[in-house]
């Protein structure tokens, strides 16, 4: 996949399928041969003599000089383009048949088609961008919420690679005096000052903590939020999901779940994306939940983030309550207990404590809450909605800075922050330098590969091919 | 519609939907104030002063100056655009949440979401081009196989339109002429030589009639060839379409039909597209062919212009054979008769005679053919895939003339060539100049609407609706 001697091409826009037609696709192709091959068939301007960022009207014909079609056609000049190669886009009518012809003739005429991510591979090796970058450019075309565009746009800009780099910079100048040291190794000689060196590693290890913490968040913005939605028959379930998907902005009606059977709605709060999923109602089989009911309601909690909990606070009594939670709930678990139907309470009722399983970990952390509302009442909507938004957004200034979203990221951290806390150790008990330092040459290493300035092909492979093509 | 004062926009790409993403979407903005509008919230080079046809690298910002996304913008100025005015194309990442945060951006600005064809409409307003060149501009898009795809090029480029331009012009020389002799009506003198005028009329006539029975090709080609499969069970239907399919490339495998119950098969023959429509085989009820089934295949049979009519020349008799296509045949249909199983045949057999209700019509003209095959062997597949193609096309040099393709354009002409038979009943009869004035004023008036000399704001809306949104 690193061979950038050939010039690639692909469709760059998406290809028009049934009634989902456009007038315009784009065709895009990068590398040496780019302007040479497109001369080869267009017929207009002589595209040597064009400066970049110039557009160029033509016709584009076949080896026997039959027309194909009437396009626009960009010329970038390296390293002003994209890919930082020299580069062509063609803008030609959106017909399934002349997109298959134009890129059938670019084959032929010495393109290659290209794989995906590759024009953004080509942009990371010519320096265009560095890895943490290149991931967020396919995050935010994939993006659906505000939230998760406006991270992915940031991460784009270089919003965690400039943070690494600082961190990168402090760790290499204390293992390049660790080195030295080593150079010197006879002469039991410290240049590294021990203390500024303890005081380092800790600076950079909470700091790191901090970003490993922040995945949490970053990952819910980038794949919405897994929310359940659970309770008992007539606790009014359906009413509260019709009340808040009418509130808020649906984004999409229906996208179907990582089980066929499952329809999930996705809301849009404060623009933050949460995908809920309906579950049939627990029964009761004298007094007892239904196991069958549980079983499968525990499955979509299993992988889900918060669960939204409903009963009827007539009906219920807060020792009904704790046993169903008891049931549902996991350890890490996101809860909002929803007393409902509180229009028909003649007066207040005691609402029901948070189950044991959970209080330890999460109440302090803010991670279980309980609401008494109305779902006909517009206004308790709009809280409860706010609720689950304050559920994962404690605090909105988190969403200004750094933040992980990808997963390949925070395992590099995790290892960084294993042999940074190997390093600390190492000083603690006074081993010799060459243990430390080849603990910070491995978090070193760990840290280079979430920008890419330490990079393995197969690491590359796997990043790029998640990309469409085109990009 | 025709408000061409305000400015437009949309999105010109295909809607990235499920995986079918692409890297790229393109937003396109024309009218009076695009460069304007586009420079509100383009954070980049100052637009105004920039040439037409340039590309320009920047971020567009929302009226709080958050960044919605970096786009290249190009800037096209009047009349050296598609539609001849000012124009901005925004090329952005193909996320859903851009695209629509860009265009409710823009439409705040100040631009106006348009309507399907619009862009294509103003390009005809600003004389981009004709009619017929913009009814092209769909057909085009639209384009799934060589034929359609050639037809609609030349369309474009003005293929009827010259022909159409020809005929006006002399049909205007001679009526001008008789408008002259009605302004001295009181002289009784004779200004267009009678005889002349005559020559011309048949001439016009002619080509009118020409362009006329073009249709039929021109309309198989733009939207593929209706054929429909019939015959008896066993008769190796199923095998014949499958020896088709595997030696011709198949477009698609599989398209809604007008019913939801029929699969059409797509078959590309020399560039033409046959949709094939395959039905459950007509069943026997002692000796009699299933009502039902007949009923069923009869209703295909109504809308296609091909019947294929297979069965195996071991088991039916020539007589068997015709009782079929007599049931089935009706008059204007062509027919490809196939008696299958040749291989199995120890010697040739007698082939059937054509149905009386076609011999007469179709038979001459080489609407009706029999061929004996076998479908198990590649060359009589290849064989008659020919033959398919040749019933359509009689002669090759025909794709190359102009060609009529919309039922519109078919519409006007036969509205012209009416009123110029009776221009001509007019001269025979030796009728008054007024009364022949006005048949050609009523004939140059249709052939005007061809290419929109003439036009009614109802038929510009009516040819432009069937746009997609963005050209």
């Amino acid at each position: 996949m690193t061979n950038l001697e050939d010039t690639i091409i692909a469709l760059a826009t998406p290809q028009p399928v049934g009634s989902n037609t456009g007038a315009i696709a784009l065709i895009r192709m990068s590398g040496k041969g780019a302007i040479a091959i497109a001369q080869q068939c267009f017929y207009g301007k002589k595209l040597s003599k064009q400066p970049s960022h110039t557009l160029h009207f033509g016709t584009i014909k076949d080896e026997q000089k039959q027309p194909i079609d009437e396009v626009l056609l960009s010329v970038f000049r390296a390293p002003h383009s994209y890919t930082g190669e020299d580069a062509v886009e063609i803008s030609c009518h959106a017909s399934p048949y002349i997109i298959r012809s134009l890129l059938d003739l670019f084959t032929r005429l010495g393109a290659r088609l290209a794989q995906p991510g590759e024009f953004t591979l080509r942009a990371f090796y010519h320096g265009k961008m560095d890895l943490t970058e290149a991931e967020a450019v396919a995050d935010l075309i994939a993006s659906r919420s505000k939230a998760a565009h406006d991270l992915a746009f940031r991460q784009m800009k270089g919003g965690v690679s400039s943070e690494i780099a600082t961190l990168r910079e402090e760790l290499i100048h204390f293992a390049g005096m660790l080195e030295l040291e080593l150079d010197f190794g006879e002469e039991d000689v410290e240049f590294a000052d021990r203390s500024a060196f303890r005081q380092m590693l800790e600076r950079v290890s909470t700091r790191i903590g901090h970003l490993i913490k922040s995945f949490a968040l970053g990952n819910a913005i980038r794949e919405g939020v897994h929310t359940v939605l659970a309770g008992r028959p007539n606790a009014g379930k359906s009413t509260l999901l019709n009340a808040l998907l009418q509130e808020e902005r649906a984004i999409v009606s229906d996208i179907p779940g990582t089980t066929r059977d499952t329809i999930e709605e996705v809301l849009d709060i404060h623009g933050l994306a949460f995908r809920l999923i309906d579950t049939a109602g627990l029964r009761e089989a004298g007094d007892q939940i239904e196991a069958i009911g549980v079983q499968r309601t525990l499955e979509k909690i299993s992988t889900a983030q918060i669960l939204i909990y409903v009963y009827d606070q007539n009906e219920l009594s807060a020792e009904d309550v704790s046993r169903d939670l008891e049931k549902l709930c996991r350890p890490g678990l996101y809860l909002l207990v929803v007393a409902n139907k509180k229009d028909l309470c003649e007066h207040a009722l005691k609402l029901p404590g948070l189950p044991s399983t959970l209080t330890e970990e999460n109440a302090h952390e803010g991670k279980a809450k309980i609401i008494s509302i109305s779902a006909h009442d517009k206004e308790d909507v709009r809280r409860l909605a706010d609720e689950l938004y304050h559920l994962i957004v404690k605090d909105e200034s988190l969403l200004e800075s750094p933040m992980l979203s990808s997963l390949r990221q925070l395992e590099a951290l995790r290892r960084t922050e294993q042999h940074l806390a190997k390093a600390k150790e190492g000083l603690r008990q006074n081993l010799t330098s060459d243990l430390i330092a080849w603990e910070l040459r491995q978090a070193l290493h760990h840290l280079g590969e979430i920008t890419g300035e330490i990079t393995a092909d197969d690491l590359l492979d796997n990043i790029f091919s998640n990309f469409c093509i085109g990009k």
